[in-house]
């Protein structure tokens, strides 16, 4: 057992909240996670009303979170009347300017995570009125910017020091078993956003041929690329790209968006097929750098209970280096 | 005091090596490092011999090491033999194969201390038969590659207990104070190479204005970027490029290599006057992420006294999560 600020403030047994990872996090993910102590999250992504309103009754009675991609749910904005009807545990929004939705989300009494990707929208999440920050470094899987987060955790923990002290962080980005939690704790953190562990979960909606690749591939096989969103017709802003596991699809195109945008009709075809069909050398696992420290495919639940057993071995560990 | 499988190794108090910076890490920064418990290092950096004799001298009696740039030290062999000659605490090398060097410092009974990018660089380094291993992530300052320490290191550590357990493994990148020797620590690393903090100190030969610069930025402020090595006339390989403070200059040439390289010549002369100078808006200080964390200009002393009180501090912390 960990106790942090994190537990305290939402009474979890761990201080873990798993990735709201759009499509891939839905309501079994979620309810497991939160049934195994941690605060389990749908995610919501780009804010469809009808996928975020079935993931929410897939959960079930348990107590879930739910967030959204935020420059998406501006133009999808029901999503978010929806999530905040099922009384969520929290609601959790990234990539975008998070000040339009507080309102809303403070007067149905949820609590407001930002995740952050640089120091500049730590203070934009501050000033809307978040109760708990995640900084999120590059090595995340999924969608991010350039900061790591060996160097963000502590430097938004300094900004929180001098300006909002009661504000909670929790780090994202590279932690997938004990010694990331260790190093996230060690670093300021009151709690971890884990993504790409549970995205190799037995739960996480992704194709098994798709998990199958995260497991053999090294975090070496990484890199954050626009290729994905442009095949998916996705409108991502300049400033995010993706961070994916490469194959022959990014090989091809990576260095010439251009050209893929000429015939990203009939490629994007072959590509979605191929993520539905879990055939990883055409469609990109979505997991970021710490595919490289996964050797299976278990239940999210023990995938929890190990990560903390780790992080205690880790802090008995670490505690008795000092001579 | 903190205990650890570097301090046995290398008779030091503290589990921490000062990066071997290139014509930043003189003598006298090396030699402060090691004579308060560290284990100090020059920065051979490009292989000038006259500069690594130059700074062995500047440290005295003091025991340091020496590092090197591993492509440039193959068109300089005979800056090894004089760092060699002086009976070095280890060797250093980075960026490149260290295989053709690892005979001859084997042969002069010096351990070698090979940086990695990559888990396959990792590979090569154990194969040419390192003592430690540095998994350096791209936080860091200076010249580096795209994986983050946080992933970086544990992946690490796990090819080792898997291939050669007795090989010491270090963190570089983002580490600048007590959270992130304790992060280094607890995802598995025997100690700590640092550099950023290092090169804020008052020994290193870094013009004052742009330590000043250094203090005034926050990390969002780096860039990684090939523009400061076309500027100044080194011929990296592609793969490798150098993280700095952008400024003026950034702005203007890191999207336009092609014209930097058509106008390379003005632009030098006064990119490196201003470097000689101290002007940062127009010369970029050298420095990681971590930038962000760093308030003063200490000597290298105070810096390493710090830096083990706080991550005492944090160890001590952090167990007490332990409910």
């Amino acid at each position: 057992m960990l106790r942090t600020r994190l537990t305290e403030a939402f009474g979890l047994r761990h201080p873990v909240i798993s990735a709201p990872m759009a499509l891939a996090a839905g309501g079994r993910l979620a309810a497991a996670v939160s049934r195994a102590g941690g605060l389990g999250m749908i995610g919501g992504g780009y804010a469809d009303p009808d996928w975020t309103a079935r993931e929410f009754a897939e959960a079930g009675n348990e107590g879930i979170g739910c967030g959204f991609i935020t420059w998406s749910l501006a133009r999808n904005p029901e999503a978010l009347e929806i999530a905040l009807s099922r009384a969520p545990r929290a609601l959790f929004l990234s990539f975008g300017d998070p000040a339009p939705f507080a309102p809303a989300i403070e007067a149905a009494g949820v609590p407001l995570i930002c995740q952050v990707q640089t120091l500049a929208d730590a203070k934009a999440a501050l000033d809307a009125g978040a109760s708990v920050l995640v900084a999120q470094g590059s090595e995340a899987g999924g969608h991010g910017e350039r900061r790591a987060t060996m160097t963000l955790v502590p430097e938004v923990a300094d900004l929180l020091a001098r300006r909002a002290p009661e504000v909670l962080l929790c780090a994202a980005g590279g932690i997938a078993d004990g010694r990331g939690l260790a190093a996230a704790l060690s670093l300021g953190a009151d709690g971890a956003v884990i993504g790409t562990r549970f995205w190799a979960s037995e739960e996480a909606l992704a194709a098994p041929g798709l998990k199958q690749a995260a497991l053999e591939a090294t975090g070496d096989d990484t890199l954050r690329t626009r290729t994905v969103d442009v095949v998916r017709g996705r409108d991502w802003p300049d400033r995010f790209d993706i961070r994916v596991i490469r194959n022959a699809f990014t090989d091809r195109w990576h260095g010439d968006l251009a050209g893929l945008k000429a015939q990203a009709g009939e490629v994007a075809e072959a590509w979605g097929k191929a993520a539905a069909a879990g055939d990883a050398t055409l469609a990109n696992p979505i997991v970021g750098e710490a595919t490289g420290l996964l050797h299976d495919l278990p239940p999210a639940a023990e995938i929890l209970e190990r990560l903390i057993a780790e992080t205690e071995a880790v802090l008995a560990r670490t505690a008795a280096l000092r001579a």
